[in-house]
Formats: structure tokens, C-alpha cells, sequence
């Protein structure tokens, strides 16, 4: 991976304690909207640790790619925009 | 939370331990790709434990609710699909 | 329809404003990024349009539900959210 | 735009007749659900006509970047990544 590890294990680890965190909102049987609010928390966390992966990726390895490794790379981007489109 | 909770904890620790998967990708320096698909394969097991807490929600709190507090219950949904749309 | 109909009808003829643009833009051969990005203006606006009239059903149509028809109004709404997780 | 142009036109032109026909419902005073659905349905549309438009950006305009050139283009997907991720 060439994106900022720190960066991305510092999100990576936030998203695990949110998790904990509705495991044992869970346990304490609290309000499922407050519940449903902390998924989605957990989820916005995981996007940003997904955007410097991928921006990391694209700025370097999708850049400095050349021929057929190259056609590969952006069919990989194309994969990942097709899921999110 | 009203939802089946033996199915949210399930979901919600599969996606923890998708989690921890992610980590140790990271640790051992996989390709940028791959671990940007196992974040999002993270937050759509994440989706479906949101989607049964809110369906439960939907089918029990909000349904069950009577005067202000079902206006209340309803601004909450409210909120949820406006940060969702 | 329960939102307030000037609001939708203004938003959605935007959107029709707008997509008559794209089709000019196509017409131009204009570059694909520009196109790609009047798209997405374009489905904002429309998830504008979307929330005001979800979010005039909610206060009016389901709120003064009851009953069954209560019942039936939650499950349309747990099928929006469904596809939106 | 590199795109099949008659594919991507004709994804916008349904979209447009969507938009007419959402226009006409509203006129029609019909029921809210059956109008966010048809906005949502637009939507898809218009996303498919996006994936057309950007999947042959990648596969044409990026693909045969070079240099600065390349690198503005990846900038250009890093943006609309960072917009729907």
C-alpha cells in the first residue's frame, strides 16, 4: 500500500473502537436510532481511510504504471467507480 | 434495539474481524486494491446490520408509537434519509 | 403529493434544465469530466427533490396513518431505506 | 467525451422522459411513494449514462495520458472518487 500508513491505520482504528463501542451499546440494550447513528459513524470513518488508500494509489502507482499494467490499474478504477456509481 | 440481536452482534463481528483482517493487510503491505475492496466489503456487512436495526425500528418503536412521540420517531427517519439521500 | 409542490416542481424542472445541457454538452463533444460532473449536479438536485417530498410524507401522509395503513406506509419507507443502505 | 455517444444519449434522453413523466404525476397530485420511486428510478438512469461516460474516460483519455497530463487526469477521478465515496 503507498498511501500514509499511520493515517490509515490511525482511521482503521477508530472504526474498530466504534465497533466495540455498538457491541456494547447492543449489550446495554440502548435506543436503536442511536445505535443505527453509530453504524454509520463507523462507516463515514471507513470511507476515509478508503479515500487516502485510494488516493495514495491513483497518485502513485496508477501514475508511474506503463502498457498493460497500466490498462489493469484503470480497469481495477473502473471496478471500484462501477460499485459506487 | 428491537432488531434480532444474535443477528446484529453476528454481523456486526464479522465486520470486526473483516476489521482486523484489514490491519494485518496493511502490516504485511498488500496491494492498495485489495484493501480498498475489504473496506468496502467491511462497510456493506456494516449496511446490513444497519438496514436490520432500522427495519426492526420501522416495525416496532415507530409503529407502536402514539402523538408527539411518533412525531418524534419520524423526525429521527427523517434525518436518517437525509443523510442517506 | 404532500411537499410542498412549487419547491419539487422548481427542483425537478432544474434538473430537466439541466440534463437538456448535458445533451448539448454531448452534442459539443464536450470532455467527459465536465459531462461526468453535470451528471452528479443533476442527481443532487434530484435527491433534493426526493427529500422534500419523503420528508412532507413523513410529517403529513404517515405520521396521520393508522392501523394498517400505518403498517403499510412503515414498510414503504423500510423499502426506501433498504435501498439506500 | 469518448463514450458511445447513441448509448449514452439515449440514457439521457429517458431520463429526461422520466423527469417529464415525474413532472406530470406531481401535476396529477399522485401519491409521494409513487414519486420518489420514479425519482429514484431517474437517478439509476443517469448513473448508468455516468459509468458509460467515465468507464471509456478511463479506458481512452486516461489510458493514453502521458506526463502532466496524466497526472491532472488521475487528479480529475481522485476528485469524483473522493465525491461518492
Amino acid at each position: 500500500m503507498t498511501a500514509d500508513r499511520d493515517k490509515v491505520v490511525r482511521l482503521l482504528k477508530t472504526a474498530r473502537g466504534q465497533m466495540d463501542g455498538i457491541l456494547k451499546m447492543i449489550d446495554e440494550n440502548r435506543y436503536c436510532i442511536d445505535i443505527s447513528n453509530q453504524i454509520m459513524a463507523c462507516q463515514a470513518v471507513l470511507s476515509k481511510a478508503n479515500k487516502e488508500v485510494l488516493n495514495a494509489h491513483l497518485a502513485n502507482c496508477v501514475l508511474n504504471s506503463r502498457g498493460d499494467d497500466s490498462k489493469e490499474k484503470l480497469a481495477e478504477i473502473t471496478k471500484i467507480l462501477d460499485q459506487l456509481l
